[in-house]
């Protein structure tokens, strides 16, 4: 049976590549990416759906364009780094770039208010996203409660392009709230498209694999769209769910699962020093077998956000040459010096930030 | 079992007491009716939900409102004439006036476009209400495709009040589209309640009986929401479905069983010429037996458009006194005289719609 996605529900994956298969995603080392970006080579990005049709616009010197929503709950962590960083490179190799607030679906599936929400999305979101190196030109940051007419309009146009069987047979069961979600994030997909917005082109999704329900709807909508809304249909890169520290889900519901942006140095060595590593019962055991970076938050934390080459970590790990407290060590290190330049560009981040809203 | 009404096709009405037992509508003449019209004496208007608390709204010298909305297609017959005098009844006594015209549905229900919408909802229907009376003052005329971001996002955030069981109890199965209908309807009917046209007030909807789901979910989810969005449950008089001049359905779609306001004298006298009435096979049978009012479209029209006292009418007719030629006849000089002056008022309207925009 196919497996069904909740994209309002947080779920792991166990076997990337049968996911891939199943939902026909195709793989990333397929596509030559310009100026191409460490996620991309790492296994963080994993697969998508048409993201040659980007890079050829580029080559012919045609516009295209990098959408994504922000959920304006919780507190900006390492997670919603890896997409921000995304953004702002696909906004450097020339991308147009759309970022939605999410807020009516906060209002919908969360009940968080469009106030509550608005503060949220800037100083957690919009402020991170600047220190990060979000630019201002070629960016439209915008509220899903206060988009314009043509966009209000979209997500209201799309709910003809679907029935009931098809909505159920993308999400499972859905409540009438899911469903304005949806066709809401479906409008936030295709709106660049709109006229408005220049016209048709390859607009890029970077997301969580558990939002493929939306990708998925949205492409398919695209191609039935017809006379005003003519739609490429969206490009989507797939981003490895990011594990917690201590392994499993990473939350912002639970603080020691998740380094914060606004972490002191205090409160990320206390959380580095708990996290789970792939290190044996003592050192003497550990000498003698090594250890199994495999299983280790330590190491993929080092490998995704610090350390362009793993390798030689790697061995030493393997071989018992290197024993977890020093990797906690190396990754506290990293981690505190980010955090250092990133407190200063917030700092700088929050005299500006006026002029991207 | 309960009769399921679908908002999107039209039916007959067989039993309208039992339909008022089953559905909770109370009787129109429970209700003391100021400066009272006559369609809530002739039975046009049979039933309604919570009207006297605009009545009481109006005693106490408080805001009330009159909402209703059209489906851009069409041409304007004597049926739509039938809301619009109530409309102005509503104005007449006092109460704002909210008119929407549903191009938002009428694009995802009938395939019209926005620009289509627009031409019709103006020139069929803006026009005829000025000509019949309407008033600029204290009255939104407005597109459902061009409201603002408040109304845009009710129409979304209804969604939260109810749930898909709820929705199939209402109006059996519902496609995404009639989904999206119904919430945008919900939305008319409660946005002027919204703090920026005054907050909570008694609004009623003057609706046919098809259009009862729409009212029924807008007061459950009236009841439900909460904080920033206080309503009343609206009030709605229930007006009896205008039978065709040939029986059975009044339908632009075919000419002959509907009264355009456009119609020429020598249309109409066809058309009324045509109409089914209760009379006799031959005159002979007819001054013996006397003819039948009560299946008559001749005798209803004249009823319910033209004469206060249609009870000497009747008796002529049961006895066998008057023949159908002298009721169409009087019908024909009664269209073809409100015609005329309507042609006139018409000319008018063209010259200051704008104002109504």
């Amino acid at each position: 049976m196919k497996q069904k996605m909740d994209p309002w529900k947080s779920f792991e994956i166990k076997d990337y590549d049968k996911l891939m298969q199943q939902f026909g995603i195709d793989k990333i080392n397929n596509v030559k990416i310009p100026k191409s970006h460490k996620y991309f080579t790492n296994g963080l990005v994993f697969g998508h759906k048409s993201l040659q049709t980007l890079f050829e616009a580029k080559k012919n010197k045609k516009s295209f364009a990098m959408m994504t929503g922000l959920m304006p709950s919780g507190k900006f962590h390492l997670g919603h780094k890896l997409v921000a960083d995304l953004m702002i490179y696909f906004q450097s190799i020339g991308a147009e770039c759309y970022v939605a607030v999410a807020d009516i679906e906060s209002y919908l599936t969360r009940d968080i208010s469009l106030e509550e929400a608005k503060k949220v999305a800037i100083k957690e979101y919009l402020l991170n996203y600047i220190a990060l190196g979000l630019k201002s030109t070629k960016l439209k940051f915008y509220f899903q409660s206060q988009g314009n007419k043509n966009y209000m309009n979209l997500s209201k146009f799309v709910s003809k392009e679907t029935t009931m069987n098809e909505l159920k047979d993308i999400y499972g069961e859905l409540s009438p709230e899911k469903m304005i979600s949806a066709f809401t994030q479906v409008a936030d997909i295709l709106h660049p498209q709109l006229k408005e917005n220049g016209g048709p082109k390859p607009v890029v999704i970077p997301v969580g694999i558990d939002q493929l329900p939306h990708i998925n709807l949205s492409r398919d909508i695209a191609k039935r769209m017809k006379e005003d809304y003519k739609f490429i249909p969206p490009s989507a890169i797939f981003l490895k769910l990011l594990p917690g520290l201590k392994g499993g889900k990473m939350s912002s519901s639970d603080p020691n699962s998740a380094i914060f942006l606004s972490d002191d140095e205090k409160t990320v060595k206390k959380k580095i020093k708990r996290a789970l590593t792939g290190g044996r019962e003592t050192v003497e055991e550990q000498r003698r077998l090594g250890a199994e970076p495999s299983k280790c938050m330590v190491f993929k934390y080092l490998y995704y956000f610090f350390e362009e080459d793993i390798k030689i970590r790697e061995k030493r790990c393997k071989t018992g040459k290197l024993l977890c407290n020093e990797c906690k060590k190396d990754l506290n290190d990293n981690v505190n010096d980010f955090l250092k330049k990133h407190k200063k560009a917030l700092n700088a981040a929050k005299k500006n930030y006026k002029k991207f809203i």
